[in-house]
């Protein structure tokens, strides 16, 4: 019971100095790579610089104690970024202490969320976005964070949660393009660009092992960093109108406890919940793919515990919301991580950073977080997908088109609950016309078939109807209309049987659609009957007066059912 | 074709001297008894009475020549009037010209979206209303219509469209209980019960037959509208404080046109879409359970097409939404309508009504009206339903109970959607956890059972699992735990067979789960096959890779991969 909810007691008894070396360089590794995506991330989000730094230290450790993943790493990640930011925007002038202050409920909220889905083990709820919609909502994502980063590349103001917006802001402010910010933006790209594309076959042509090359090639964004800051300070390109991440504040994260605010918390309930979901989609997606490759297992459940406590964590130690982050867990697994003390060892590693290291950054200009985070997130455009999704079904890509223009078009939130309620109800209106077949008797045989696709015995007084779904509202109708339609084109009918064989479920709006045909069936001289009810439907039927009510008997068997009534009535 | 769109035709040429003798009483009858409600259900929103008339006169019209049923009636209906109120109140105070106007704007709305989802054939949007939603809808709006009458029986003022607002707003103004009008409204009230409990039976003990007794007996309204109209007149009610209708402008319905106000519309956008759907709901429901009764045929999509003309026609007639009518349509049946003529003739009727006879209702009580409207409708608050559902299932219960708990605290339009998004998560919930089995060889047969239920045979690195449900979002993360599951507890497996006989559809977030699954197995050194794939599952995916990347095959039948893949590995 407490391993469950403490996964680290099943690795930490049987932790050794093989395992805790591995872990040791693994940490190292990652927090030299994490701190220049965690600046990013904050600025994305309209928040100081070292809050991303603050929020990969506590919540990472929270993640390490409570998830089930062994690999992933916890920390700021850009979609979550873009959501606290279009959410924060809208309830407080970004720079205010207000919306600081918002950054932390938001996380107190979300963390909150998920701890609560987690024990009520409500992980079902994520099942509600659908592929085409998380796919679809990541591409437009992306691609309006690369827009928005556009500015600080540029060196103009712009600002805007939607495409719309961003651009006609960026247009107006263009004249006010700032040349040298533009340098350092355009060279950190390139360079970045460069590095992703060839630097692990280089490094590899000179010799590197694989494993080393690929990590070299990952480092890119702290080289760009470490470059442009070198640049920055020997130049004093602040001076000469570069923007730049400025001073931050050194020592430890404060100890910070959001206040309560009726109407605050109710204006971030549903960007609260939003971002919960995609970030628990998004993390619990990558923690699988991982665990599969070392045949662990990951307890969805569990996994929304650590990520609540990591959100939990980040609201009271001055934070943002977090989630599992793509390349920050990759490059865990990568440097060879084995057991959460890797994460442990990171976030150690993350805060002697922020204690100690952080004048160093003062003169880092924001054009390169730009291009890092440009680089990072034009993979999250996944053009094949979306390919991929048209080609497969016209249904779901209607799903994903509307999340992506919604998203792009009026802002993140409209884009996934519009995507999620379109899936929804096309996934209503496809299950709302059952298949359903008359059926006849293969002759001489106790076999029933579809009288359209076989040569069936039938007689004109007795139809025989197989429904091949379970009952429930969003069909009960179309059931009440198929039977309606064969009662009226069939005037020398009596007897009408419903095979049940496929039937799951009969729902309490099923169970008033077979309440009214029976009492409308009877009203036009025509009997009802079922067949080959399943047990556990049967039962349900019991607790109702349907089967008191009902015109006709309830056969065991389609035979049975035939035999009884294929004979002329008297 | 023609005849599709135009069901008069279907009639029109077969009519003769004799469906026209029943038609006519029937209408002359309906033009009698629909008077009083009509009045009232415009007061019920907050309109004028007459209005009440003008919309049911063209509406009821439209309806005969373009819908299916042969004996529905059109016209004002209590829950549309309350759900009339509840939207015009949010966007105009009553007794204003905007009001009014506003009003126009909400019938040319539903009118227009009811014929445009006839047209595009998309009646199945009624389905998303469950049967315990619509249900726990109309008993808590049958509650709220009684207590809103309360004020007009007692004589005080009070307003609101929750069922808080209304109490508290009615107890405040208690003291100034106006005694005459509790006279008027109870007696009418008392009366009204009277002959509604006791009416048919004592008009039958005197000798009268089964079918007029009937008709008297429903025409009470009637008798307590002149009787009340006579007193008041008499003793000059209006002098002493009585509510009365007022003067009514004589005269055929004016022409009106409500002019384009793009916040109004967009105001009212949503309040029209429920008001159509839960109009439609109602008024469907009602011409299948006559149509049965004559073994006539309903069309869902032509009657969308015969309540928005309906609608329309209310829109440029000075009227009010409209819809089927329960009481008006059980008057036209029983007095019996045989064709839609019956309507028209009613139309006509109402129509010299109002050109003639309204001076004669200036001195009618408005808590006559109130008593009408209070008897009517508390037979909507089904208790036996609620009790009904409750045991049948907690699930669908829930769904209802969070309907009531809403439109009673919040108001109607919170009620429905509440309730339909409650009804939707509930039933995504119990199709995200599909029923599946392990299966293992009968020994010595080509079947395959449950293991656990059954004595099978089975090896250890092969499983063979069985899925019963179709697969799509809500259930692809389920399908993904299930098998991680499966692999992460049996390390010798080295071949999982998916048996697909039970799955008809695989949507685009499951074929990405397919995708996953199939690629991690293969991290975990597993391979994934299929077996009993059916033909139109297997066409779509098809139009995806994942046949391709597949590690393993598709069997045609389960026995074949058994025989395939059950001996040991070289």
């Amino acid at each position: 019971m407490l391993k469950r909810y403490l996964p680290i007691l099943a690795w930490l008894p049987h932790y050794n100095r093989r395992l805790c070396g591995a872990d040791l360089l693994a940490g190292l590794i990652v927090t030299i790579m994490v701190i220049p995506q965690s600046l990013a991330y904050a600025l994305l989000a309209g928040l100081p610089a070292v809050v991303g730094l603050y929020a990969s230290i506590l919540p990472l450790a929270a993640y390490a104690l409570l998830g089930t993943s062994r690999t992933l790493a916890v920390g700021p990640v850009a979609i979550i970024a873009l959501m606290t930011g279009a959410a924060l925007s809208g309830v407080a002038p970004p720079g205010s202490p207000a919306y600081l202050e918002a950054a932390l409920v938001l996380s107190l909220l979300s963390g909150a969320m998920l701890a609560v889905m987690g024990v009520l083990r409500m992980g079902f709820f994520a099942n509600f976005l659908s592929h085409p919609v998380i796919g679809g909502f990541l591409s437009a994502s992306g691609l309006l964070i690369a827009i928005s980063q556009l500015s600080h590349l540029l060196g103009v103001d712009a600002s805007g949660y939607t495409a719309f917006a961003l651009l006609t802001s960026l247009s107006r402010h263009l004249p006010t393009l700032h040349w040298p910010t533009l340098a350092v933006g355009a060279g950190s790209l390139m360079f970045l660009v460069a590095v992703r594309r060839w630097g692990q076959p280089a490094l590899r042509a000179i010799g590197l092992p694989r494993g080393l090359a690929a990590l070299i090639a990952r480092a890119g964004p702290v080289f760009a960093v470490i470059a442009t800051t070198a640049l920055s300070a020997w130049l004093d390109l602040a001076e000469h109108g570069v923007a730049v991440v400025g001073t931050i504040p050194g020592g430890l994260p404060p100890l910070t406890l959001p206040g309560f605010d009726g109407p605050l918390w109710r204006q971030l309930l549903v960007p609260a919940l939003l971002i919960s979901v995609v970030g628990f989609v998004e993390s619990i997606s990558m923690a699988q793919m991982l665990a599969a490759k070392r045949r662990e297992r990951i307890s969805p459940n569990q996994e929304l515990i650590g990520l609540g406590g990591a959100n939990l964590l980040a609201a009271v130690s001055g934070g943002m919301p977090v989630t599992g982050g793509l390349s920050r867990t990759v490059i865990n697994f990568e440097s060879g991580a084995r057991t959460p003390m890797a994460g442990l060892f990171a976030a150690l590693g993350i805060g002697l950073v922020t204690l100690a290291l952080t004048p160093l950054l003062a003169h880092l200009p924001v054009a390169t977080l730009a291009a890092t985070i440009t680089v990072a997130i034009l993979t999250l455009v996944d053009v094949p997908l979306i390919r991929r999704t048209w080609r497969y079904s016209r249904s779901d890509f209607s799903a994903m088109a509307l999340t992506m223009a919604l998203t792009l078009g009026e802002g993140v939130e409209a884009g996934i609950i519009g995507g999620v309620l379109l899936s929804i109800m096309l996934f209503l209106y496809r299950t709302s016309r059952p298949h359903s077949a008359v059926v006849g008797r293969i002759p001489g045989t106790e076999h029933f078939r579809s009288v359209t696709r076989h040569d069936t015995e039938t007689v004109s007084h007795l139809a025989l109807l197989r429904i091949d779904e379970s009952l429930y509202f969003a069909n009960a109708r179309y059931l009440e209309d198929t039977l309606y339609a064969l009662v009226a084109s069939r005037p020398e009918l009596e007897h009408v049987v419903l095979i049940c064989s496929a039937v799951n479920l009969i729902d309490a709006s099923a169970l008033e659609s077979l309440d009214a045909i029976n009492a409308r069936l009877k009203d036009s001289r025509v009997t009802l009957h079922l067949a080959e009810v399943k047990g556990p439907v049967m039962d349900q039927l019991k607790k109702s007066s349907f089967l008191d009510d009902l015109a006709g008997r309830v056969f065991l068997s389609t035979y049975s059912a035939w035999s009884e009534l294929s004979r002329p009535s008297s």
